[in-house]
C-alpha cells in the first residue's frame, strides 16, 4: 500500500511517494508560498497530483512545523508559516479527494527513524532534531506521543537555566536556548566580538567579520580540528546531553536519536552529549544507559515519516 | 473480579482486596520488616492469605517505592528496602499461588487516580505526589507510561537548577529537592537557624527550637494564616508549577493531579502551582491550560491502583 | 575654588563652571562628535574656552562612558566612543592650558552624591545608576574606589545568572542583562511578542505594535498603576536588589544611591529593591540594612562630580 | 617596634611577638576554652604575659573568625565561639594594660600576605583563604576595606548560583558552597553515595566507606593523580576563578592569592582558578589579567597579619 508523505519547510514543500518498506518511489518539490494558506494548499495538492499518476494512494500525510492538534487535521499555531487554527486536513481532502493526516515534522522524522531508520531495534525512543531550532519526538513502547492538545515532545521549551537566555516562545532559558543552531551561532558571533581569541579563526574564515559566522563554517572548522569551533560544537552537545538526562528521567528511552543539521558535526557533538548525559542521569548505577545514535534517514524523514504516519 | 493490592510502605503493608470499580471492601495491614527481605514477602503473603479467605481473587498488584522493572516483576533497586534485582513476583508468586504484578508506587497511586479518583475524565494525565520525597506518574492516551526499563516518570529527578541543591541521587538541581516535603522543611530550619524573623512564629510552635520543625507543623500554621509558613508552602508550589510547565512542554497532559503528604495544605500550595504553570507554560496562548486538581483517593490510592493494574 | 566639569554623553557634551559647594554656576553644551577623536576635543576645549572667559578655573574633570585608566588620564577602551587607549588628559591639557583628570562616567555621577547629594552623610556609599545601562560607583571610607587597571566599580559585568542571558561584554548571566533599561525593554517585547495578556496594555499603549515599547512607556505606565508594567520594574528592581546583596557581602556600604533613567519609577523600583536586598543580604540578622535611597543629583551630577574630582 | 599578634582559632590560641619586618620572634599557644568568653580571654591574657616578659611589646593584634565591628573592638557575631556583641578589645587591655585591636582572620591573614607575604609588590590585592569555609580580604591602594560596620570582604557569602545549594548563613547558592573544603568533601561523599565509578579510589582510601573521605584524602589522592580526585579539585578551583572574575569586575585587584587547607592542592586548584577567571572576566581583552598565586606566610600569616594591623 503507497501514501504520500509531504513535507512542508519554510522554503520547499517535499513530496513522496512511500512503500510500506519505507521507500521513496518518486518525489516532487514546490516553492513555499509562506504568507498565503491558499496558494500553500494549491501548492501541496499540485504536488500530490503530479505524484498520484502512476501510483495507487491509499492517503496523504502532511509533516509541518508548529503546533499540530491532537486530531492530526488542524495547525493551531505556525511561527513561520500564516495558519492560526487552519482545518488544514480538510482543505487538502477536498482538494485532492484523498484522506489526510497532519502531523509535527519533528515527530514525522522522528517516526520515520523509528520505524526505517536509526531507531528500528527500538521500543522506546528520543528523537532530538538539532536545526536552526530543536525539535524532540517521543516514541513510547511503539506509540508516537502526542498528548492532549497534540504538543508533546516540545523539548525545546523546557526550562532548564532559571532566568536564562530569552527565547522567542517568551520564556527564559529554554533547552533550545542551548543545543540549536541558533545557540551555537549566537555563542560565536558573542565571543568574537568580545575579542575572544579562541574565535580567531572563526572570524578569520568568516572574511574577517565575526557577524558573517554561520553553523556551517562551525562545523567547517570544527571537523578540520580548530579548538574554538571544537569548544562551540562540544558546549551544544553537553547541554543537549543534559537535557536528554532530564527527559530519561520521565520517559527512559533506549536509544536516543539526533538528527539535523548541527548533526553534521557527528562524534564532536555527540561524544560530549553522551558524556554529559551519563554524568546528568539520575540512578546510573542501576540502569541501563540510552544509546546516542545519529539520525540515519536524511533529509528523507520527514516525507517517510508523514507518508507513515498516513497509513 | 475481585483483585488484591498490596501498598509496601516504609513502616506499614497495606493490603486490601478491590473490586472492578475501584472500591476496597476489606483491608489487613502488617508491619514492614525492611531489612530483611524474605520476612518482608512473608507478611506480604500472610495478608493477602487473611484476604482470600472471603474472597475469590483474580491476582495480585504490588506498589513499592523504588525502581521496578520494565516486566513489572523485578525490583531493581530501593533506597529504603533491602533490594537489588530483587525478583519480588516471582517470590510472592510461589508463596501464593496467584498471579503478581509490581509497580512502582508512585504509578500505582497515579493510576488510581486516573482510573476511579481525580482524573477520570482525562485520557491524559500527570499525577504529582509531594510527599516526603516528590513521585510521578503518567498516563498518555489511556497507557501508563513505563519507559524502557521501567524508570519512567520520575520526576523528581528532572534538572531544574543547575549546580543546584545536591540531592541523595548523586545530581544537583533535581526538582525533588525543590517541591518535597524534605524541601519544606529543609528551607524553614536553614531560615529559622539564620535568624529569619519571618520563622519566628514556626520556631515558636516547634517548642523554641528551630530544628524541631517538620511538615505537619508548617501546613497546619500556613492554615492558621501564618506568612512565613504560607511563604515555604507557596515557594514549594511554585516550583511544582515550574517543574509541572517543563513536563508539560514534554507531555501536554489534560490534568495534573497533585497527591500526597504536602498536598494537604491544598490551594496554599496548588494556587502558586496554577500561577507559575501558567506563567512557565511555552505556547500557553495557543493552548488550553492542564488543570491541577487535588488526588481524591487519599491513603487508597496505593492498594487500588496496584489492584487495578493486576488485572 | 573652581573647576569645569565636562559630562561627555552618547549625543551631548555637557560642561559646567562648579564652585567647592558642588554648585553650577554656569554650563553650556555642545553636540557630541562620536566618530572623530580630534573633533569631540575640540568641542570640549570650545566648551572650556567659553566657560573660561568669566570664571578663574583651577582644574578640568572629565566623565566619560568606558574604562578610564588608573592614571584619570587614558581612555582605555569606550563602546560608544573611537577611543582606544587614548591620551585623552593630555589632549586637552595641550588645547586648554590647565590641568585634567578623566573619570569614568558613573564614578563621577557617584562621587557628587556622595559629596554633595543623596549620600552626604555617609562615609561608605553605593552607587547604581540605571539607565540603558547599569554604572556602578564605590565608596569606602570617603575614597573613591578606582582598581588596579582603573576598571573597579563595574557592577553591570558580575555574573549574577550562570549561563544566563549573553551580555555584549562576551559573557553570559551580567547583572546588567537583568536590571537595566535595556532588560526591562526586552523582557516587555519579549513577553508581548509571546502573547502575554499582561502586557496588552503595553502594547495598546505602544500603537498595537509590542515591538515599539520603550523604557518611558513602561515607566508612565507604571505609574498610572497598570500590573504588567509594575510588575517588569518589579523585576528589575528585584535583581537590583539581589545584586546590591552580593555587592554588600564583599564591601558593605552603609547607603545604596540608585539614579539613572530607570529610576524615575520611584519606589516601584526601589521597593521590590529593597526587599530583595533584605532576603538576599548574609548575616542580616547580625549587621545594619544599608539604606537604598534615591539619587538627588539629577543630570547634574555628572558635572559636579567630574568637577569635584578635579580638585 | 615589637607587637603581639593572637589567632584564635577554634581548638587552638596561637600568639607571637612581631618586629617591624613581620618575623615571628617567639610565640606560644593555648588551647582555646570555646564555650566561655571570660576563660578564653584569661587564655589570650595569659599568654601576652608569657610573651610579654622578655620583649617591650607597643600593642596587641587578635584576629579571629567572625564578623568585627568597624571599631575594630568588638565581636558582632562568632559561629564557633559564645560571642554576641562582645568587646574583646575592652576586655583584653583591661586584662593586659596593652591597646588592642581585633580583626576578622582572614583580613589579617591577608593583610600578612600584602605586607609581607605574596602580594608586596601590590596595591590593589584579594586574598582568598580556602579551608574549610572560605575567607576573603582585600586591600585597595594599600588600605584595607573594612566596609560601614566591618563586615566588608565576606566573599563567602556572594550568591553565585541563583537558588543553588543551601548555605549555613541562610542563603542559598553562596560562593563558599562550591569553592570551599565542605563544598569539596561533600561533592565527593554524593557521588560515593551515588555509586560514581569515578569515586572509587576515594571510596577505598577512605577504609571502603565514603562517609570516611575528607579533604587531606582527596588532596592525596589528587597529587598522586586520581583523576577523580582531581576533577573533584577542578571544579573547586574553577568556582574559585568564576569568583573572583564577579570579585574583579567590582575591585579590579592586581593580585589574588590564594590560602587555607585547600590551596595545597597547588596547581591541581590554581590551574582551573586561572582559566574560569579568564573566560569570566568582562573586557578581558581590553586589560591586565590579575596574578594567581598562592599564600607565602603559612600558618604565620594570622599572627603577623594580627600583630602587624596592631601597630
Amino acid at each position: 500500500m503507497l501514501s504520500i508523505g509531504v513535507d512542508i519547510g519554510g522554503t520547499k514543500i517535499a513530496a513522496g511517494v512511500v512503500d510500506e518498506d519505507g521507500e521513496i518511489i518518486a518525489t516532487t518539490t514546490r516553492s513555499t508560498p509562506a504568507t498565503d494558506p491558499e496558494q500553500l494548499e494549491t501548492a501541496v495538492a499540485d504536488a500530490v497530483a503530479e505524484l498520484r499518476g502512476a501510483h495507487e494512494i491509499a492517503g496523504i500525510g502532511v509533516g509541518a512545523a508548529g503546533f499540530i492538534g491532537a486530531d492530526r487535521r488542524t495547525v493551531r499555531f505556525a511561527a513561520n508559516l500564516a495558519w492560526r487554527d487552519h482545518p488544514l486536513a480538510e482543505r487538502l481532502e477536498s482538494l485532492t479527494g484523498l484522506p489526510v493526516v497532519v502531523e509535527n515534522d519533528a515527530n514525522a522524522a522522528g517516526w520515520a527513524e523509528y520505524r526505517f531508520g536509526a531507531a528500528t531495534e527500538a521500543r522506546h525512543m528520543l528523537m532530538l532534531t538539532v536545526g536552526t531550532g530543536l525539535g524532540g519526538a517521543i516514541v513510547q513502547d511503539g506509540v508516537m506521543l502526542r498528548g492532549s492538545a497534540g504538543f508533546a515532545g516540545e523539548v525545546a521549551h523546557m526550562v532548564v537555566v532559571p532566568d536564562g537566555q530569552w527565547c522567542g516562545c517568551g520564556l527564559r532559558g529554554c533547552l533550545e536556548q542551548y543545543t540549536a543552531g541558533t545557540a551555537l551561532v549566537r555563542a560565536a558571533k558573542r565571543r568574537a566580538a568580545a575579542g575572544d581569541a579562541l574565535m580567531g579563526p572563526l572570524v578569520q574564515a568568516a572574511g574577517g567579520d565575526g557577524r558573517a559566522i554561520d553553523g556551517p563554517l562551525v562545523t567547517g572548522l570544527a571537523q578540520q580540528g580548530d579548538p574554538g569551533a571544537r569548544e562551540l560544537i562540544a558546549e551544544i552537545g553537553a547541554w543537549l546531553g543534559r537535557g536528554a538526562a532530564t527527559i530519561s528521567a520521565l520517559l527512559d528511552p533506549e536509544v536516543i536519536v539526533v538528527g539535523g543539521g548541527v548533526a553534521a558535526a557527528g562524534d564532536l557533538l555527540l561524544g560530549p552529549a553522551r558524556e554529559a548525559f551519563a554524568q546528568n542521569l539520575t540512578a546510573r548505577a542501576h540502569r541501563p544507559l540510552a544509546r546516542f545514535v545519529p539520525a540515519s534517514m536524511g533529509n528523507r524523514a520527514g516525507i517517510v515519516g508523514a507518508a507513515d504516519l498516513a497509513r
